[in-house]
């Protein structure tokens, strides 16, 4: 079974809380846009895709347990809880830009003369409720797109298995349940054409670790686990397909803020000749950055890097540096995969942005 | 007061137990090779230069404390522990280089008639001694001709700082107590033109986060600790004077094996133009080895990238590859700096190695 890192039904939403995985695996409820706020801040939920459904969720969770008088109250209600909710991870796109739309569709509705609380509370929860379905249905579509992108690739091996090196975790738990770099993989297994992934451990935070190799041992997918710095040594020895990783915004001209780490994949790929794709459905983009130097890179603390799992790992007194993204130029990238299908940066360019 | 990793007296040694650090302070006894052996296969004691000095003073004790009938005892007790010795960690040179060198001492004292057991016990002690003050000498040579070459580099800004990245730990407890990369920086900063110092994590083992953060915040050097992934971003937005690093083995036409990561330095150093050095006395030169491809690299085991400082950090089931070094090719470095001056891979395959 899939694991399902968002538990939700109307009224009640619980997450699983990434922190304490792989070693416990537990549930925490969420029941005001601030508790939201805070397991998205403090990364108890991460992931481009999942921490704007848990904050749109958690809106959701407050919107119906709580009393209106006007609908008017409901749409300044609306307005500062996304307003709030965005400042939890300034990076992650999806958060800010769905967030955006769920307060349009509210504004829409007010102003279409929706004056009553209760059909304008279902309408709001059933649009937000949508998020989870519309997630993994993006995120099925975007696996079986950028799995037939990597094999016609490998054109010249017929049914060969394909090995993937992959980056932080972008599966069921960063996601509503499918995964999109993961989903990638996930795709690829379904045709039996999956060799092997080997995945990073992702510092400082070790997603890798921590998650995707729980979620590809979970899934029985052959699968290695390398440090950070093992990546050069790996592209040298071993024969990789592809690199598959994530987005957590991808700006108009096709450049790609992604986990810390990503950049330098980039980089090692292109001096390796193996093909670097970022699996991004569509609300990974935005469209009011058009270059990567416009996306602010959250810092965050340096204990981050000076402890592990409540260990400490650095001496006192030493400075850190924590950024926790980077952006890959879009000439390093040589497709985007989405819901739509796969894109070269100037496709992406020329087409997903065309009204 | 520089940190000591190695404390030595005629028949006593003692070594930091690295692997406590920075937490616990604990110096250890070695008594015998075997110590000597473990001490170095379990990563007590690490660095090319420290690991050689270790080995060899162990056998020095042993040596000291052991009665021997015949000189020629002495001759097969030498052969036996150096070839013991040198299975202790099968990349860094220094190693078997150093204990070659030991039993063919002990060697040529024997054929050229030395029958007196204590005065051969005694010049081979001096010999073995004498391994800890030529390492300090050779590395302050290292250090003031690397820290002239990355000044020289800078002619344009007078009297400006440099700005230096590392890897791993080169310092005082990698070798007898200057350092190699380590040492340039040292170097560097008694010139007063030391600005600013990054140091990788180095995971799996976090030499770079336990030992060369510990250094620096007991050398009160200016510096900032960085996740493995961060390297790219670090080039791309810090202004970086050079990358120095130290070396496991030279081979003949200059390719290097260093800590697993160092490939990757390098590559990502020349994408952003940033000057590249290993820092290497020749005692890890290896003439031997004629290219890169022909050094072994020592895999060590999975466990060591699934576990920190005793707490697991990976899920159980999960394959991991532990590659402990990698090789980076002469064409990537700017220079190979040596007691004996810097040269480019090219001057170094011409001069270094002629008789």
């Amino acid at each position: 079974m899939t694991l399902e890192a968002i538990k939700y039904r109307r009224g009640e939403l619980e997450i699983l809380n990434q922190l304490l995985l792989p070693h416990h695996t537990i549930y925490e409820e969420i029941i005001t846009v601030k508790d939201g706020w805070e397991a998205i801040n403090q990364m108890k939920v991460r992931g481009a895709p999942a921490i704007a459904i848990v904050g749109c969720l958690s809106l959701a969770v407050e919107l119906h347990n709580k009393d209106f008088k006007h609908v008017s109250e409901i749409g300044i209600f609306v307005q500062d809880k996304v307003a709030y909710l965005v400042t939890a991870r300034p990076t992650a796109v999806n958060l800010s830009k769905t967030g955006v739309s769920i307060f349009q569709y509210c504004k829409d509705l007010i102003t279409a003369g929706n004056e009553n609380i209760e059909s304008l509370k279902s309408q709001l929860l059933d649009r937000m409720e949508k998020l989870l379905q519309d997630d993994i249905n993006d995120n099925t579509r975007l696996g079986e797109h950028g799995a037939e992108c990597i094999l016609q690739g490998m054109a010249g091996e017929n049914n060969a298995g394909c090995t993937i090196l992959t980056h932080c975790n972008t599966g069921s738990l960063a996601t509503a349940g499918y995964g999109t770099a993961l989903g990638v993989i996930r795709s690829l297994k379904k045709r039996n054409r999956l060799e092997h992934v080997y995945c990073t451990e992702t510092r400082p935070y070790n997603q890798g670790a921590r998650l995707t190799a729980y979620e590809l041992v979970h899934e029985k997918i052959p699968a290695t686990l390398i440090a950070d710095s093992m990546v050069a040594l790996l592209m040298k020895t071993k024969k990789l397909s592809a690199v598959v990783v994530g987005a957590d915004r991808v700006a108009k001209n096709g450049d790609t803020a992604n986990k810390i780490g990503t950049y330098q994949l980039a980089l090692l790929a292109k001096h390796h000749n193996i093909p670097f794709y970022v699996a991004a459905p569509v609300t990974c983009h935005c469209d009011v950055t058009y270059h990567g130097d416009d996306i602010v890179i959250e810092e965050r603390p340096p204990h981050e890097l000076k402890q592990i799992a409540g260990v400490k790992i650095a001496p006192d007194g030493i400075d850190c540096w924590n950024p926790s993204f980077d952006v890959t130029e879009h000439k390093l990238i040589t497709g985007i995969m989405t819901e739509n299908g796969v894109f070269t940066p100037k496709e992406f360019q020329d087409q997903i942005h065309l009204p």
